[in-house]
């Protein structure tokens, strides 16, 4: 029995997992209702409503939330482009701020149309972030970096394993001033040789701003949206968390499921139920 | 114009380019007739033939073996399969050695069936290459582990590094004799940060055995049989190339390409004659 048994205080939703079927003021009361701590909302359900309602309807639920997803790809094919999608995650980590949420999560973006240069979209999410720094520690949004799963190196994240994020939080904020680390997602990360290594580093460099759970199903049907719920895959999930909890994380632990053709096809309840079942006795 | 302009002997087509329509007789010829110096056969194809009258056609066709493909998977849920698997590798050395291969390419599987324990898996292939290593010695076929994209990590190769493959090495040959090194793959290694550095330190420790091409499309539509030609995708081909030539490969570079609902679609002679198109002007 997991030592989570009792406390899905401790745990958080990302409102991905439910397929955004629900309006988000009925996911919130959902997430709440099913004993949940936290949850980390998207910026598409934000659309049309205000920041800051939407903020007391999270606090009124009870619930905190663990992370705001997610940012504006950063890499551009000319400058224009480039300052937009900056002034674009500005706006965002205001939001952030106006929600309270713990860290602004960072998929930083893949290639610019035409390009093959991974290199230069590396210095351009730096440069990118660099940006951001000062708005994000005046807002006290701390930003996470989420390396993502190499297979997603071209069209949605050039930062694709831990010891390069952290090498990134190292060259941006070489002080840790805690306005820049990593959001460890266990989907993106599980294969890594390097994983209890570089899960240390960032302990030790206070850069552990999030932790998000699903599993890795076999096969995997779909390349974004067939990830498996905890202990439905070969990813040891207790093993990391141990590794994560002993370079002192004290974050919420985060449900982060795309699953087209399973999870989002059953009612958010039912999910949020597994959801709470298997946090409590595999992870 | 790529200065492979003129030189296709330096090339070499892996058979699984060309989808298994043909008969290896007929693919050897096709290969031949298109200008090709050399072509890595699968062990699928050498079944009920004789490898010693395959390797005399290859000869005979002017051509030389870039590489066989490939190990039977190493780890093992009991000591018998373990074993078996050993013994079954052992066997495909000797094929190799009759074919002259330049090296036997190491695709080490992953996970055993039930498993969630990824560093035993990794154990279980350092000890069992360890076990293929005065055999390979005695033939004379170089081992070359060639780490697989992090996305096979669970059900194909648990080596999913060039770093990563490197340290195996080294553990397992710390004296460079040869018997054992790499084979770098386009397809699993391209998105990788450390790539520069570590095909830089597979140069200096000879342990460059082979260079596979092909290219990333944006999407990629399935995990497995969805790689693209040479010019298709994101990966910047040349500029890798010149790495690896840089750091002392002298060895072919050999087309590797599974396309089931593309190129495998198209006739033999189609195929080969784009590879050769891309390879002396994208490449």
């Amino acid at each position: 029995m997991s030592d989570l048994a009792g406390r899905l205080d401790r745990c958080s939703i990302n409102t991905a997992t439910l397929g955004y079927q629900l309006p988000i003021g009925q996911t919130i009361e959902a997430v709440a209702r099913a004993g949940f701590g936290a949850i980390a909302p998207w910026r598409r359900e934000l659309e049309g409503e205000s920041a800051r309602l939407v903020s007391r309807r999270i606090r009124d639920a009870g619930l905190t939330v663990s992370g705001y997803c997610r940012s504006t790809y950063i890499p551009a094919a000319s400058d224009t482009e480039f300052a937009e999608n900056i002034e674009d995650n500005r706006r965002a980590i205001d939001d952030a701020a106006e929600l309270g949420a713990a860290c602004f999560v960072m998929v930083v973006g893949g290639l610019p149309q035409g390009s093959k240069d991974l290199a230069d979209a590396r210095r351009q999410v730096r440069d990118g972030i660099a940006r951001l720094l000062e708005h994000a520690g005046a807002q006290n949004v701390p930003l996470a970096i989420e390396p993502l799963h190499p297979m997603y190196a071209a069209d949605r994240a050039c930062i694709n394993t831990l010891r390069q994020a952290l090498d990134l939080c190292d060259a941006l904020d070489p002080s840790q001033t805690g306005t820049v680390g990593v959001a460890v997602d266990l989907y993106h990360v599980w294969w890594d040789p390097d994983l209890k290594t570089q899960i240390l580093r960032a302990g030790h460099s206070k850069r552990l701003l999030g932790f998000h759970l699903c599993d890795w199903l076999v096969p995997t049907n779909d390349m974004l949206l067939d990830r498996g719920m905890m202990g439905d895959g070969v990813i040891d999930i207790h093993g990391v968390r141990r590794h994560i909890e002993a370079s002192g994380y004290a974050g919420r632990l985060e449900v982060e499921i795309f699953s087209r053709d399973n999870w989002w096809k059953r009612p958010a309840t039912e999910v949020l139920e597994v959801c709470a079942q298997r946090l409590q006795t595999v992870c």
